[in-house]
Protein backbone atom coordinates (compact mmCIF):
# COMPACT_ATOMS: atom_id res chain seq x y z
CA UNK A 1 0.00 0.00 0.00
CA UNK A 2 1.16 3.63 -0.68
CA UNK A 3 -0.41 6.76 0.64
CA UNK A 4 -0.73 9.71 -1.81
CA UNK A 5 -2.01 13.38 -0.05
CA UNK A 6 -3.72 14.84 -2.83
CA UNK A 7 -4.65 18.98 -3.10
CA UNK A 8 -8.12 19.11 -4.40
CA UNK A 9 -10.11 21.92 -5.83
CA UNK A 10 -14.04 21.57 -5.91
CA UNK A 11 -16.83 23.75 -6.69
CA UNK A 12 -19.31 22.82 -4.01
CA UNK A 13 -22.91 23.73 -5.95
CA UNK A 14 -23.73 20.64 -7.43
CA UNK A 15 -22.37 17.92 -4.21
CA UNK A 16 -24.16 17.64 -0.84
CA UNK A 17 -20.72 18.11 0.67
CA UNK A 18 -17.21 16.31 1.20
CA UNK A 19 -18.61 13.56 2.99
CA UNK A 20 -20.78 10.52 1.56
CA UNK A 21 -24.61 10.77 1.59
CA UNK A 22 -26.95 8.15 1.07
CA UNK A 23 -29.28 10.99 -0.62
CA UNK A 24 -27.24 12.82 -3.06
CA UNK A 25 -23.48 13.62 -4.50
CA UNK A 26 -20.97 14.57 -2.55
CA UNK A 27 -17.01 14.85 -3.12
CA UNK A 28 -15.76 12.31 -1.09
CA UNK A 29 -17.59 9.60 -3.29
CA UNK A 30 -16.78 11.02 -6.61
CA UNK A 31 -13.14 10.50 -5.51
CA UNK A 32 -13.56 7.22 -4.34
CA UNK A 33 -15.27 6.10 -7.80
CA UNK A 34 -12.53 7.66 -9.44
CA UNK A 35 -10.08 5.73 -7.56
CA UNK A 36 -12.33 2.62 -7.57
CA UNK A 37 -12.34 3.01 -11.39
CA UNK A 38 -8.57 3.09 -11.69
CA UNK A 39 -7.29 0.55 -9.17
CA UNK A 40 -10.25 -1.80 -9.12
CA UNK A 41 -9.83 -1.28 -5.29
CA UNK A 42 -12.48 -0.10 -2.40
CA UNK A 43 -10.69 3.14 -1.67
CA UNK A 44 -11.38 5.32 1.06
CA UNK A 45 -10.24 8.83 0.70
CA UNK A 46 -10.14 11.19 4.25
CA UNK A 47 -9.95 14.95 4.19
CA UNK A 48 -8.94 17.54 5.94
CA UNK A 49 -12.25 19.41 6.81
CA UNK A 50 -15.40 18.00 5.68
CA UNK A 51 -17.11 21.11 4.31
CA UNK A 52 -20.82 21.36 4.07
CA UNK A 53 -23.34 21.17 1.19
CA UNK A 54 -22.69 24.28 -1.23
CA UNK A 55 -19.22 24.90 0.15
CA UNK A 56 -16.39 25.08 -1.69
CA UNK A 57 -12.68 24.09 -1.78
CA UNK A 58 -9.75 25.74 -3.69
CA UNK A 59 -7.02 23.42 -1.68
CA UNK A 60 -8.67 20.93 0.16
CA UNK A 61 -5.79 18.61 1.24
CA UNK A 62 -7.18 14.93 1.41
CA UNK A 63 -5.27 10.97 1.23
CA UNK A 64 -5.61 7.65 0.34
CA UNK A 65 -3.72 4.35 0.54
CA UNK A 66 -3.92 2.09 -3.23
CA UNK A 67 -2.07 -1.32 -3.80
CA UNK A 68 -1.30 -0.75 -7.63
CA UNK A 69 1.38 0.47 -8.41
CA UNK A 70 1.28 3.77 -10.13
CA UNK A 71 3.24 7.54 -9.91
CA UNK A 72 1.86 10.29 -8.08
CA UNK A 73 1.49 12.21 -11.95
CA UNK A 74 -0.23 9.61 -13.28
CA UNK A 75 -3.04 8.70 -10.53
CA UNK A 76 -3.00 12.48 -10.49
CA UNK A 77 -4.03 12.67 -14.62
CA UNK A 78 -6.15 9.43 -14.08
CA UNK A 79 -8.19 10.55 -11.48
CA UNK A 80 -8.59 13.97 -13.19
CA UNK A 81 -10.06 12.29 -17.07
CA UNK A 82 -12.08 9.97 -14.60
CA UNK A 83 -13.85 12.60 -12.33
CA UNK A 84 -14.90 14.23 -15.39
CA UNK A 85 -17.42 15.88 -15.93
CA UNK A 86 -18.13 16.98 -12.27
CA UNK A 87 -15.99 20.13 -10.97
CA UNK A 88 -13.80 18.33 -9.11
CA UNK A 89 -9.76 18.72 -9.83
CA UNK A 90 -6.68 16.60 -7.98
CA UNK A 91 -4.12 19.89 -8.37
CA UNK A 92 -1.52 18.04 -6.67
CA UNK A 93 -0.55 14.21 -5.49
CA UNK A 94 2.31 12.88 -3.40
CA UNK A 95 3.48 10.00 -1.67
CA UNK A 96 3.30 10.13 1.66
CA UNK A 97 4.47 8.39 5.17
CA UNK A 98 2.13 5.65 6.02
CA UNK A 99 1.62 7.67 9.35
CA UNK A 100 0.54 10.91 7.42
CA UNK A 101 -3.11 11.60 7.98
CA UNK A 102 -4.80 14.74 5.87
CA UNK A 103 -7.49 14.90 9.10
CA UNK A 104 -5.48 13.97 11.86
CA UNK A 105 -2.25 15.52 11.14
CA UNK A 106 -3.54 18.80 10.22
CA UNK A 107 -1.69 21.68 12.14
CA UNK A 108 -4.44 24.89 10.59
CA UNK A 109 -7.21 25.03 8.13
CA UNK A 110 -8.02 28.22 6.51
CA UNK A 111 -11.25 29.32 4.58
CA UNK A 112 -11.90 32.64 3.41
CA UNK A 113 -15.58 33.62 2.88
CA UNK A 114 -16.59 35.83 -0.09
CA UNK A 115 -19.49 38.71 0.04
CA UNK A 116 -20.65 40.35 -3.07
CA UNK A 117 -22.18 43.91 -1.80
CA UNK A 118 -23.97 45.29 -4.61
CA UNK A 119 -27.75 46.06 -5.08
CA UNK A 120 -27.57 43.99 -8.80
CA UNK A 121 -28.07 40.09 -8.84
CA UNK A 122 -25.28 37.70 -9.19
CA UNK A 123 -23.85 36.43 -12.71
CA UNK A 124 -21.04 34.84 -12.49
CA UNK A 125 -20.72 33.98 -8.52
CA UNK A 126 -24.13 32.94 -8.43
CA UNK A 127 -24.00 30.23 -5.73
CA UNK A 128 -20.23 31.14 -4.89
CA UNK A 129 -20.31 34.27 -3.14
CA UNK A 130 -23.59 35.58 -0.59
CA UNK A 131 -24.78 38.87 -2.28
CA UNK A 132 -25.67 41.47 0.16
CA UNK A 133 -27.41 44.53 -0.92
CA UNK A 134 -27.41 46.98 2.40
CA UNK A 135 -24.02 48.74 2.08
CA UNK A 136 -21.59 47.11 4.66
CA UNK A 137 -18.80 48.76 6.43
CA UNK A 138 -16.02 46.66 6.12
CA UNK A 139 -14.28 48.63 8.40
CA UNK A 140 -17.06 48.22 11.42
CA UNK A 141 -16.75 44.93 10.22
CA UNK A 142 -12.72 44.20 10.87
CA UNK A 143 -13.18 45.75 14.69
CA UNK A 144 -16.04 43.08 15.31
CA UNK A 145 -13.79 40.69 14.01
CA UNK A 146 -11.01 41.41 16.00
CA UNK A 147 -12.87 40.47 19.16
CA UNK A 148 -13.40 37.34 18.18
CA UNK A 149 -9.48 36.67 17.52
CA UNK A 150 -8.28 34.02 20.00
CA UNK A 151 -8.99 31.21 22.63
CA UNK A 152 -12.47 31.42 23.31
CA UNK A 153 -15.63 29.12 24.04
CA UNK A 154 -17.37 29.70 20.41
CA UNK A 155 -20.75 27.96 21.91
CA UNK A 156 -22.57 30.69 20.10
CA UNK A 157 -20.96 30.37 16.71
CA UNK A 158 -21.67 26.52 16.41
CA UNK A 159 -24.72 24.68 15.21
CA UNK A 160 -26.68 22.48 17.60
CA UNK A 161 -25.26 19.23 15.05
CA UNK A 162 -21.46 19.96 15.83
CA UNK A 163 -19.86 16.67 17.48
CA UNK A 164 -16.77 18.66 18.82
CA UNK A 165 -15.85 17.51 22.25
CA UNK A 166 -15.33 20.93 22.93
CA UNK A 167 -16.82 24.71 22.08
CA UNK A 168 -13.07 25.80 23.00
CA UNK A 169 -10.81 26.89 19.81
CA UNK A 170 -8.51 29.25 18.86
CA UNK A 171 -9.16 31.23 16.14
CA UNK A 172 -5.76 32.46 14.72
CA UNK A 173 -6.46 35.33 12.26
CA UNK A 174 -9.87 36.78 11.21
CA UNK A 175 -9.48 39.66 8.91
CA UNK A 176 -11.99 41.79 6.60
CA UNK A 177 -10.34 42.92 3.48
CA UNK A 178 -12.65 45.03 0.91
CA UNK A 179 -11.60 45.13 -2.62
CA UNK A 180 -14.66 47.39 -4.54
CA UNK A 181 -18.03 45.12 -4.23
CA UNK A 182 -15.78 42.10 -3.00
CA UNK A 183 -15.50 41.61 0.50
CA UNK A 184 -13.66 38.71 1.78
CA UNK A 185 -12.90 37.10 5.44
CA UNK A 186 -10.63 35.00 5.82
CA UNK A 187 -10.25 32.72 8.64
CA UNK A 188 -7.39 30.69 10.08
CA UNK A 189 -7.43 28.25 13.00
CA UNK A 190 -5.87 24.83 14.22
CA UNK A 191 -9.50 23.63 13.70
CA UNK A 192 -12.95 24.72 13.35
CA UNK A 193 -16.54 23.90 14.95
CA UNK A 194 -19.47 23.25 12.67
CA UNK A 195 -21.09 26.42 11.17
CA UNK A 196 -18.07 28.94 12.84
CA UNK A 197 -17.46 30.65 9.90
CA UNK A 198 -20.72 30.72 8.69
CA UNK A 199 -21.87 31.70 11.71
CA UNK A 200 -19.12 34.60 12.57
CA UNK A 201 -19.76 36.40 9.27
CA UNK A 202 -23.07 36.15 9.61
CA UNK A 203 -22.78 38.03 12.97
CA UNK A 204 -20.02 40.64 10.88
CA UNK A 205 -22.49 41.19 8.21
CA UNK A 206 -25.00 42.26 11.00
CA UNK A 207 -22.37 44.83 11.82
CA UNK A 208 -21.54 45.54 8.27
CA UNK A 209 -25.14 46.49 7.99
CA UNK A 210 -25.04 48.96 11.27
CA UNK A 211 -27.75 46.67 12.60
CA UNK A 212 -24.95 45.37 15.26
CA UNK A 213 -22.28 47.34 16.89
CA UNK A 214 -18.87 45.39 16.95
CA UNK A 215 -19.44 45.30 20.35
CA UNK A 216 -22.53 43.40 20.02
CA UNK A 217 -20.08 40.56 18.53
CA UNK A 218 -17.99 40.23 21.42
CA UNK A 219 -21.37 40.00 23.68
CA UNK A 220 -23.01 37.49 21.79
CA UNK A 221 -19.19 35.47 22.51
CA UNK A 222 -19.51 36.15 25.92
CA UNK A 223 -22.85 34.66 25.84
CA UNK A 224 -21.58 31.07 24.81
CA UNK A 225 -25.31 30.94 23.71
CA UNK A 226 -26.52 29.93 20.15
CA UNK A 227 -29.82 31.41 21.02
CA UNK A 228 -27.57 34.73 20.59
CA UNK A 229 -26.40 34.46 17.19
CA UNK A 230 -27.66 36.81 14.96
CA UNK A 231 -27.52 35.04 11.74
CA UNK A 232 -25.73 32.25 9.98
CA UNK A 233 -24.28 33.07 6.21
CA UNK A 234 -25.46 31.26 3.81
CA UNK A 235 -22.86 28.24 2.27
CA UNK A 236 -22.25 29.58 -1.64
CA UNK A 237 -19.60 31.77 -0.08
CA UNK A 238 -17.31 29.74 1.99
CA UNK A 239 -13.88 28.59 0.56
CA UNK A 240 -12.02 25.56 2.30
CA UNK A 241 -8.25 27.44 1.14
CA UNK A 242 -5.63 25.53 2.93
CA UNK A 243 -4.42 22.86 5.36
CA UNK A 244 -0.78 23.02 6.99
CA UNK A 245 0.81 19.79 8.17
CA UNK A 246 4.24 19.25 10.00
CA UNK B 1 -37.89 59.98 -24.89
CA UNK B 2 -35.18 59.55 -22.04
CA UNK B 3 -32.29 57.60 -22.98
CA UNK B 4 -30.26 55.69 -20.31
CA UNK B 5 -27.17 54.68 -19.97
CA UNK B 6 -26.91 51.01 -18.58
CA UNK B 7 -23.43 49.30 -17.66
CA UNK B 8 -23.91 45.24 -18.06
CA UNK B 9 -22.42 42.42 -16.57
CA UNK B 10 -23.11 39.04 -18.47
CA UNK B 11 -21.89 35.19 -18.04
CA UNK B 12 -21.57 34.76 -21.64
CA UNK B 13 -22.24 30.85 -21.62
CA UNK B 14 -25.43 30.67 -22.32
CA UNK B 15 -26.05 32.99 -24.95
CA UNK B 16 -25.02 32.90 -28.59
CA UNK B 17 -23.49 36.55 -28.29
CA UNK B 18 -24.71 39.86 -27.55
CA UNK B 19 -26.48 40.26 -30.94
CA UNK B 20 -30.19 39.20 -31.59
CA UNK B 21 -30.04 35.65 -33.31
CA UNK B 22 -32.45 34.09 -34.89
CA UNK B 23 -31.23 30.67 -33.61
CA UNK B 24 -30.66 31.13 -29.82
CA UNK B 25 -30.80 33.53 -26.81
CA UNK B 26 -28.46 36.63 -26.59
CA UNK B 27 -28.02 39.25 -24.04
CA UNK B 28 -29.43 41.67 -26.56
CA UNK B 29 -32.34 39.83 -26.53
CA UNK B 30 -32.57 39.42 -22.37
CA UNK B 31 -32.07 43.31 -21.94
CA UNK B 32 -35.24 44.27 -24.84
CA UNK B 33 -37.19 41.64 -23.72
CA UNK B 34 -37.34 42.90 -19.73
CA UNK B 35 -37.07 46.40 -20.93
CA UNK B 36 -40.29 45.27 -22.90
CA UNK B 37 -42.01 43.93 -20.31
CA UNK B 38 -41.48 46.91 -17.96
CA UNK B 39 -42.75 49.82 -20.67
CA UNK B 40 -44.79 47.90 -22.73
CA UNK B 41 -42.26 49.74 -25.40
CA UNK B 42 -41.05 48.30 -28.22
CA UNK B 43 -37.03 48.90 -26.82
CA UNK B 44 -33.65 48.49 -28.76
CA UNK B 45 -30.68 47.95 -26.66
CA UNK B 46 -27.57 49.16 -28.50
CA UNK B 47 -24.06 48.21 -26.86
CA UNK B 48 -20.15 49.69 -27.27
CA UNK B 49 -19.51 46.32 -28.61
CA UNK B 50 -21.04 42.72 -30.10
CA UNK B 51 -19.32 39.83 -28.43
CA UNK B 52 -19.72 36.74 -29.71
CA UNK B 53 -21.19 33.31 -28.46
CA UNK B 54 -19.80 32.44 -25.26
CA UNK B 55 -18.02 35.73 -24.25
CA UNK B 56 -18.28 37.71 -21.20
CA UNK B 57 -18.47 41.27 -20.23
CA UNK B 58 -17.79 42.27 -16.46
CA UNK B 59 -19.06 46.18 -17.99
CA UNK B 60 -20.24 46.47 -21.06
CA UNK B 61 -22.04 49.47 -21.99
CA UNK B 62 -25.22 50.27 -23.73
CA UNK B 63 -28.08 52.38 -24.13
CA UNK B 64 -32.12 52.38 -25.09
CA UNK B 65 -34.83 54.78 -24.90
CA UNK B 66 -37.46 54.46 -22.78
CA UNK B 67 -40.88 56.44 -23.25
CA UNK B 68 -42.59 55.67 -20.30
CA UNK B 69 -41.45 58.20 -17.10
CA UNK B 70 -39.13 55.92 -14.75
CA UNK B 71 -35.71 57.37 -12.15
CA UNK B 72 -32.87 55.39 -13.31
CA UNK B 73 -32.37 53.47 -9.93
CA UNK B 74 -36.15 52.29 -10.50
CA UNK B 75 -35.44 51.02 -14.21
CA UNK B 76 -32.56 49.36 -13.20
CA UNK B 77 -33.71 47.30 -10.47
CA UNK B 78 -36.77 46.42 -12.56
CA UNK B 79 -34.89 45.39 -15.06
CA UNK B 80 -32.62 42.86 -13.07
CA UNK B 81 -35.27 41.84 -11.51
CA UNK B 82 -37.18 40.73 -14.76
CA UNK B 83 -33.49 39.68 -16.25
CA UNK B 84 -33.63 36.34 -13.76
CA UNK B 85 -32.75 33.93 -14.13
CA UNK B 86 -30.52 34.64 -17.18
CA UNK B 87 -26.81 35.62 -15.83
CA UNK B 88 -27.28 38.98 -16.91
CA UNK B 89 -27.18 42.25 -14.61
CA UNK B 90 -27.51 46.13 -14.97
CA UNK B 91 -24.87 47.54 -12.87
CA UNK B 92 -25.38 50.63 -13.52
CA UNK B 93 -27.98 52.86 -14.93
CA UNK B 94 -27.96 57.18 -15.71
CA UNK B 95 -29.85 59.39 -18.00
CA UNK B 96 -27.30 60.83 -21.13
CA UNK B 97 -28.13 63.08 -23.57
CA UNK B 98 -30.05 62.30 -26.66
CA UNK B 99 -26.98 61.76 -28.66
CA UNK B 100 -25.29 60.16 -26.48
CA UNK B 101 -24.76 56.41 -28.19
CA UNK B 102 -22.76 52.96 -26.77
CA UNK B 103 -21.13 52.41 -29.55
CA UNK B 104 -20.68 55.37 -31.95
CA UNK B 105 -19.74 57.94 -29.00
CA UNK B 106 -17.43 55.18 -27.42
CA UNK B 107 -13.35 56.60 -27.28
CA UNK B 108 -12.06 52.86 -26.42
CA UNK B 109 -13.02 49.22 -25.20
CA UNK B 110 -11.13 46.96 -23.75
CA UNK B 111 -11.20 43.75 -22.80
CA UNK B 112 -9.40 41.18 -20.13
CA UNK B 113 -8.59 37.09 -21.70
CA UNK B 114 -8.05 34.93 -18.68
CA UNK B 115 -5.79 31.96 -19.15
CA UNK B 116 -5.26 29.14 -16.65
CA UNK B 117 -2.15 27.55 -17.37
CA UNK B 118 -2.35 23.94 -15.25
CA UNK B 119 -2.84 20.19 -15.97
CA UNK B 120 -5.46 20.15 -14.18
CA UNK B 121 -9.24 20.25 -15.58
CA UNK B 122 -11.12 23.49 -14.55
CA UNK B 123 -13.73 23.41 -11.80
CA UNK B 124 -14.93 27.27 -11.16
CA UNK B 125 -13.61 28.58 -14.59
CA UNK B 126 -15.05 26.17 -16.99
CA UNK B 127 -16.00 28.17 -19.69
CA UNK B 128 -14.52 31.17 -18.27
CA UNK B 129 -10.53 30.67 -18.91
CA UNK B 130 -8.44 28.78 -21.73
CA UNK B 131 -6.76 25.93 -19.93
CA UNK B 132 -3.45 25.27 -21.45
CA UNK B 133 -1.74 22.28 -19.82
CA UNK B 134 1.44 23.32 -21.15
CA UNK B 135 3.64 26.01 -19.00
CA UNK B 136 3.67 28.70 -20.72
CA UNK B 137 6.90 31.66 -20.55
CA UNK B 138 4.93 35.16 -19.61
CA UNK B 139 7.66 37.12 -20.44
CA UNK B 140 8.01 35.72 -23.88
CA UNK B 141 4.64 36.63 -24.63
CA UNK B 142 4.75 39.65 -23.65
CA UNK B 143 8.17 40.35 -25.82
CA UNK B 144 5.49 38.93 -28.34
CA UNK B 145 2.75 41.16 -27.10
CA UNK B 146 4.69 44.27 -27.38
CA UNK B 147 5.08 43.87 -30.91
CA UNK B 148 1.68 44.17 -31.56
CA UNK B 149 1.07 47.54 -29.78
CA UNK B 150 0.82 50.62 -32.27
CA UNK B 151 -0.87 51.32 -34.79
CA UNK B 152 -1.07 48.36 -37.15
CA UNK B 153 -2.70 46.71 -40.71
CA UNK B 154 -4.22 43.78 -38.28
CA UNK B 155 -5.53 42.10 -41.27
CA UNK B 156 -3.38 38.68 -40.00
CA UNK B 157 -5.41 38.87 -36.66
CA UNK B 158 -8.97 39.43 -38.40
CA UNK B 159 -11.63 37.14 -38.95
CA UNK B 160 -13.06 36.35 -42.50
CA UNK B 161 -16.53 37.66 -41.12
CA UNK B 162 -14.94 41.24 -40.02
CA UNK B 163 -17.34 43.50 -41.23
CA UNK B 164 -15.24 46.50 -40.52
CA UNK B 165 -14.04 48.66 -43.60
CA UNK B 166 -10.18 48.82 -42.52
CA UNK B 167 -7.98 46.48 -41.20
CA UNK B 168 -6.05 49.33 -39.59
CA UNK B 169 -6.59 49.68 -35.67
CA UNK B 170 -4.51 51.06 -33.45
CA UNK B 171 -3.68 49.05 -30.54
CA UNK B 172 -3.04 50.97 -27.45
CA UNK B 173 -2.18 48.24 -24.57
CA UNK B 174 -1.40 44.86 -24.86
CA UNK B 175 -0.16 43.26 -21.47
CA UNK B 176 0.30 40.19 -19.85
CA UNK B 177 0.31 39.71 -16.51
CA UNK B 178 0.59 36.43 -14.33
CA UNK B 179 -0.33 35.68 -10.97
CA UNK B 180 0.21 31.93 -10.01
CA UNK B 181 -1.52 30.06 -12.68
CA UNK B 182 -3.47 32.57 -14.14
CA UNK B 183 -2.17 34.68 -16.81
CA UNK B 184 -4.36 37.73 -17.74
CA UNK B 185 -4.20 39.21 -21.34
CA UNK B 186 -5.47 43.74 -20.98
CA UNK B 187 -6.29 44.72 -24.68
CA UNK B 188 -7.14 48.48 -25.01
CA UNK B 189 -7.49 50.32 -28.47
CA UNK B 190 -10.52 52.14 -30.10
CA UNK B 191 -11.73 49.57 -31.87
CA UNK B 192 -10.87 46.07 -32.47
CA UNK B 193 -11.35 44.01 -35.81
CA UNK B 194 -13.61 41.23 -35.32
CA UNK B 195 -11.85 38.04 -33.23
CA UNK B 196 -8.61 40.31 -33.07
CA UNK B 197 -8.27 39.61 -29.45
CA UNK B 198 -8.85 36.14 -29.60
CA UNK B 199 -6.25 36.00 -32.72
CA UNK B 200 -3.25 37.90 -30.95
CA UNK B 201 -4.13 35.60 -27.90
CA UNK B 202 -3.97 32.87 -30.00
CA UNK B 203 -0.76 33.89 -31.40
CA UNK B 204 0.90 34.78 -28.02
CA UNK B 205 -0.12 31.49 -26.48
CA UNK B 206 2.42 29.82 -29.24
CA UNK B 207 4.83 32.19 -28.00
CA UNK B 208 4.54 30.94 -24.40
CA UNK B 209 4.61 27.62 -25.10
CA UNK B 210 7.84 28.27 -26.87
CA UNK B 211 6.64 26.85 -30.70
CA UNK B 212 6.58 30.55 -31.69
CA UNK B 213 9.96 33.06 -31.08
CA UNK B 214 8.60 36.54 -29.84
CA UNK B 215 9.50 38.05 -33.22
CA UNK B 216 7.24 36.00 -35.24
CA UNK B 217 4.20 37.56 -33.75
CA UNK B 218 6.10 40.27 -35.80
CA UNK B 219 6.46 38.70 -38.66
CA UNK B 220 2.97 37.63 -38.77
CA UNK B 221 1.60 40.96 -38.24
CA UNK B 222 4.15 42.57 -41.26
CA UNK B 223 2.44 39.62 -43.02
CA UNK B 224 -1.07 40.89 -43.69
CA UNK B 225 -2.11 37.21 -43.83
CA UNK B 226 -5.41 35.67 -42.29
CA UNK B 227 -3.12 32.21 -43.46
CA UNK B 228 -0.60 33.40 -41.23
CA UNK B 229 -2.43 33.44 -38.19
CA UNK B 230 -1.26 30.47 -35.65
CA UNK B 231 -4.04 29.95 -33.55
CA UNK B 232 -6.99 31.45 -32.40
CA UNK B 233 -8.49 31.62 -28.96
CA UNK B 234 -11.51 29.95 -27.51
CA UNK B 235 -14.12 32.73 -26.53
CA UNK B 236 -14.15 31.27 -23.24
CA UNK B 237 -11.58 33.41 -21.79
CA UNK B 238 -12.71 37.11 -23.66
CA UNK B 239 -14.31 39.25 -20.98
CA UNK B 240 -15.57 42.67 -22.68
CA UNK B 241 -14.21 45.19 -19.23
CA UNK B 242 -14.63 48.69 -20.30
CA UNK B 243 -15.40 51.14 -22.43
CA UNK B 244 -14.76 54.92 -22.12
CA UNK B 245 -16.56 58.17 -23.55
CA UNK B 246 -15.96 61.96 -23.53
Amino acid sequence: MTRFALTVEYDGRPFMGWQRQAHGPSVQQALEEAARALTGETVAVHAAGRTDAGVHALAMRAHCDIAKPIAPFRLMEALNALLRPAPVAVLACQVVADDWHARFSCLGRSYEYRIVNRRAPLTFERGLAWQVPQPLDAEAMAAGAALLVGRHDFTTFRSAHCQADSPVRTLDRLAVIRDADMIVVEAAARSFLHHQVRSMVGCLALVGMGRWSPDEVGAALAARDRARLGLNAPPDGLFFTGATYP
